[in-house]
């Protein structure tokens, strides 16, 4: 069954970069497992030599992330950038005073590597693959137009619980598979500190959603606190616009050029 | 007509403004009509107090912008701030040597204009309104993620000539109605030079297209020569992808966590 979703995910990348005749993909690279998963997907699916690995760091970034990104290219024999992303968010912070708060730094961060990516994709004909996983485009855990932004996520509709069983499968180093999960937007920052619930949990929360499990019994059946079911509720709901392209009003009557309908 | 026009973007407004249960709306101002028209529609709709104004100029920004938007903002009472993005743009070409490129630097300075819109969105409470028109998106004229990355557009089943019709009524000054259209990217840089057709015509070809029409009878009927009705076609199937959240590839079986269905 595992294989079987590697198998699907990467002949969706093969035919998403032939489609759009790309000469290949821009990752950006933390350390961490979603990242790896999806270089180690994309390197399978179109080979090492079309998968550029970037890693992005600011000041907040942990002292041990590069050399976890940097072993993990080397054995695949992929290629790893490293663009310092620091001079970009400072610009910004000397422009918006209110930058320096942490939880606004952190979106312009994911920004800023944002454009580094597509400034790669672009000058070098290449896709942007995003690393977003399900647990996290559910609860809408991600700045818009920041890690959101990208052209794929070829690990959008795999729970970080499923990220985990196919990252053993697909080889990843265990160091990078069991460290503690965090955007690493700010210092000490955890992805369940800051959501207030395990991703065990979540997942299962998350899943249940999925096949219309009435909360109550969610709580229930899953051993998960009502509170808590309640929030991942609530969050999925309260981010539904980071999960869709821009809304336009539709206009029912046309005033323009030639009357085209004779 | 165009006043019903009118009525059905600022209801829009109105009831997205209110259920995100937001304190208003950014918009970024260029002196251009489609901001301004933008900006306008909002003001109807929310009340100048709730419309924040931001000009946000490049070195690349006729000179002449900010006294049109000035104009503009004072004529209606409502608040202009000028954040200049040049600092942030100069950021990414110290870290990525290639940005200097014209096509590179226009990406990265809309990418720059969308960070400081959010920043003001999310530190204020408020929408960041785009400012895109039917035109432009369904042609892919926008930077993804750049300008085209916003949380609602207003104008955006507007083609530019309906823009400009509704302009008028709205009372937006002829200056601005009359200007060149141009993304500002880099100097001297126009919409239609860029596009390699005219407004006029481009949105009677898309007109056509939407009604299904034949291109070899677009280019018989409305008078617009074929290469450049078949341009306009190209340039719509090029870029579905910015019209779209990320795909990501829908998988079948699930691993995780409990088995929910008994």
């Amino acid at each position: 069954m595992r294989e079987l979703t590697a198998e699907i995910i990467e002949e969706f990348i093969r035919q998403k970069v032939e489609e759009s005749r790309s000469d290949g993909v821009v990752i950006g690279l933390s350390g961490g497992i979603d990242s790896a998963t999806t270089s180690k997907l994309c390197e399978e699916a179109i080979g090492a030599e079309k998968v550029l690995n970037l890693f992005l760091p600011s000041r907040s970034t942990p002292k041990g992330d590069l050399a976890d990104a940097r072993g993990f290219c080397e054995r695949e024999g992929m290629e790893l950038r490293v663009v310092d992303v620091e001079p970009s968010i400072k610009a910004f912070e000397s422009m918006l005073p209110e930058a320096r708060r942490a939880e606004l730094r952190g979106n312009v961060a994911a920004r800023c590597r944002m454009i580094v990516l597509f400034h790669h994709a672009k000058m070098m004909n290449r896709l942007v693959m995003g690393t977003s996983n399900k647990s996290e485009l559910l609860v809408g855990y991600f700045t818009k137009f920041g890690d959101g932004g990208a052209d794929f996520c070829p690990i959008g509709d795999l729970y970080k619980t499923e990220v985990r069983l196919l990252a053993k499968k697909l080889g990843i180093p265990k160091k990078i598979i069991e460290k503690v999960p965090s955007a690493g937007l700010w210092p000490g920052q955890t992805d369940e500190g800051e959501l207030g619930i395990s991703y065990d949990e979540l997942d299962a929360v998350l899943a249940a959603m999925e096949l219309n499990i009435p909360l109550e019994e969610v709580s229930k059946r899953g051993g998960v606190a009502m509170d808590k079911v309640t929030k991942v509720w609530e969050m999925h709901r309260a981010t539904v616009h980071k999960r869709k392209t821009p809304l336009i009003p539709k206009l029912g009557v046309r005033t323009i050029g030639l009357d085209w309908r004779e």
